[in-house]
């Protein structure tokens, strides 16, 4: 048994800093860095990619809406040629700097609104998958787990990695519980390990309502940014080396 | 005896349309297409790619400083490590769609003040030559004929393409004459055609004090935002056609 | 009986032009001018508001999404508090430079996307009228006649103007017709003169399905950009005198 | 014998939180709000302007280079009419949101490059000084004491904030010694407010050459985003109220 984790990364822009890029990297295995265009600046892009590499973590482009102001979490009506464009984009500027500094691109995770888009909208999710695809058919779509992302990926012919969230409850529909909705995250460590477990060992876990939801993951999306994500990760970590799980990126 | 003409085009912006990209490109053998800061935007990035390899140009990214609103024309004080990863940033991005489209990028022209300054200051140049080498050592540097750009692309191992003007007078420094004095536009499509054939066959022109100046150039600069532009690269194609001498891009 | 013409302007950004602003001005009693955010920069707003006092047309403002890219026209999922400070920034600004003028500013006219939206979500419209009734209570609130503008522009207080449209057919639920649907747009001009005829004088038209509709209006949209709107105005004003139907901005 | 305090805030954007802008307002008398084209957008500008005005401190527009990314501190070669009209836009965007709260916009005080550039060159800030002349003869301008901001000022007719500065290094010429010299920042509190004392009750310092150097000031900048910044502050105000000097906002 096996697991990836990944964390949101490069979010600074310009004077702007923002997260624990450095420390975060000790513990995860595939970072997703942000392209400049919902955050990060070209600056940031390069160093942060000099420094995945030198901690030796794998590379994933964090492409989202151009829309610095709203930090890419707000919607944002682009059509589909503007969307295709938009993503070929952003993870080409990031893959320049990935193999300027001699790595590879390893996947592709969408931010923020289009990431919630693209989970439910299976166009937008298509576009998303067409263009990575286009760019590279090696590079891996990364993915709410069973996802419209991940048939997409799978449609176009991309290996997929499917996300699940080590702190967050699901409805039955296997989608995230609004954050808003009391109960949404789960604040106590332990019971965010299990869920981890849960889905890595048993392909399985207790949803919102409390009944038994069927799901795999590949990869458990990490928060860096605040103390409790970096207790989280931490417990998780040891919890997964003391059951044998191994922990390690996606192209492994 | 052969040379280049080539154009900066793909300008436009949203719903900005700038210039005559698709009827331009019948007269020219590069184009230098804007890479989304200076102008451009990744939808016209992915259109002008597509057209320039229909047309069978050969393509060049032209990136500039990150100020739309300026156009790119105005200096700005950017860091060597700010502008290094903007170009890393605007190449790799054209980059990604020339390759999308199974082309190859063939050079890069700086544009508007970075190429203004770059043809003056050699410090700035070389980090230009030297992003372009770590993105691909066989992309081809464009800049001003004799300028510091030639040198730092010869000094980092680029091929390198001087770039000449058909309708701009020169200093006897090699400088363009600035655009606010007098006569340093060449306004008589005659005498355009002349500069360039002098410059072509006998490798010198007579500079703004009517002196011989010696100048080897590899391309021409068009203009094709204007009928002037139209006609004087319709007569020049058909003089230089007369005259035996090859049009073909650089990589040929 | 009269009437005001309005036509949106100073759309214009940096080196980028678009419409025939002067030559408008000429035919229409209210401009609206774009504040920077989806079109504009201050340059042309300084000069666009400069002109329009010298032509002695009223001035609003043109608020829209802080979307250059998309020009305002892509629908973006802001904030009620993020909505409310982006119109007092934008309206402030352009206010400036009318009183630097010696202006006044008449009105305020949302565009794009968020008219859209404001004329159909009460919330949004509520937040739009707020924000123009806390810079200064004697502006008016021009928006889609008998919309959710109209309404929330009346419950805050404000003078409103019933903006109604000379080349577009009306729902039974007078919405605009979506542009997408064959006949939303009336291309005869004798058609389209016809509509303002009635609901200048009857306070009525023929709605896109044959069927009398009840509206009023203060304000006929005019487009300045293409020959046709042109040519509309022309003919719309000569019919309008012949009536002796007034044309006079809002506040006359 | 009086002072006032200013320090520069409202510097965050969207989701990047920038200063202690709370804190310190309990400190200073005055304070300059950024006007969303360096830093600040329209939300935190509505949100900072109400604390203030809840504080009590004054208010003062804090207008900057359309950058972001260089947060203002790149110089930009703007031409006089897009500084003027620049300077027009933030100022009078920012007194908006002033006159809604009720409050009156005290002073302008320009950022980073455009502020040094000001502080030298008198076309510059000549250009500044009518903008803000023409929105409101009454606002203060406020610039670095004995520079080209203060002659400017005057010579247009408003009335002026001579700036100094606690912690750094003078020139004979008046001038800050650049950052990057040796010895160019005070580190030591003690030696800062002796500086202060000096200037306020003597109006004269000791240069970075050792030598005495006449100089008054209005206004000394605080700086309120590091303990440092907070340290010296609180000392600073004690030591002024042992020495009966009142701290004062500029127009009381």
């Amino acid at each position: 048994m096996k697991i990836d984790l990944n964390c949101d990364l490069g979010e600074s822009f310009g004077v702007y800093a923002l997260g624990n890029d450095e420390m975060i990297m000790d513990y995860v295995t595939s970072v997703n860095i942000a392209c400049g265009c919902h955050a990060g600046d070209p600056e940031i892009m390069e160093k942060t990619v000099e420094l995945a590499i030198k901690k030796g973590v794998s590379i994933g482009a964090h492409p989202g809406y151009p829309d610095l102001q709203g930090f890419g979490r707000r919607d944002m009506a682009m059509s589909k040629e503007a969307l295709r464009a938009s993503m070929i984009y952003q993870i080409s500027a990031l893959k320049g700097f990935v193999e300027i500094k001699g790595g590879k691109l390893q996947h592709v995770k969408p931010h923020g609104a289009l990431y919630n888009l693209a989970a439910k909208d299976y166009e937008v999710a298509r576009v998303i998958a067409q263009a990575i695809y286009d760019i590279d058919p090696s590079i891996i779509f990364m993915g709410l787990a069973d996802s419209e992302m991940i048939r997409a990926g799978n449609d176009v012919g991309l290996k997929v990695a499917r996300e699940v969230f080590a702190d967050r409850r699901y409805t039955k529909d296997k989608n995230l519980v609004p954050r808003n909705l009391k109960g949404a995250v789960i604040e106590d460590v332990s019971d965010s390990i299990n869920q981890c477990l849960s889905i890595i060992s048993k392909h399985e876990l207790i949803d919102y309502e409390g009944n038994k939801l069927i799901l795999e993951g590949d990869s458990i999306c990490i928060h860096g940014d605040n103390a409790h994500g970096i207790e989280l990760v931490s417990r998780l970590r040891e919890t997964l080396k003391n059951q044998s799980i191994k922990i390690q990126s996606l192209e492994v």
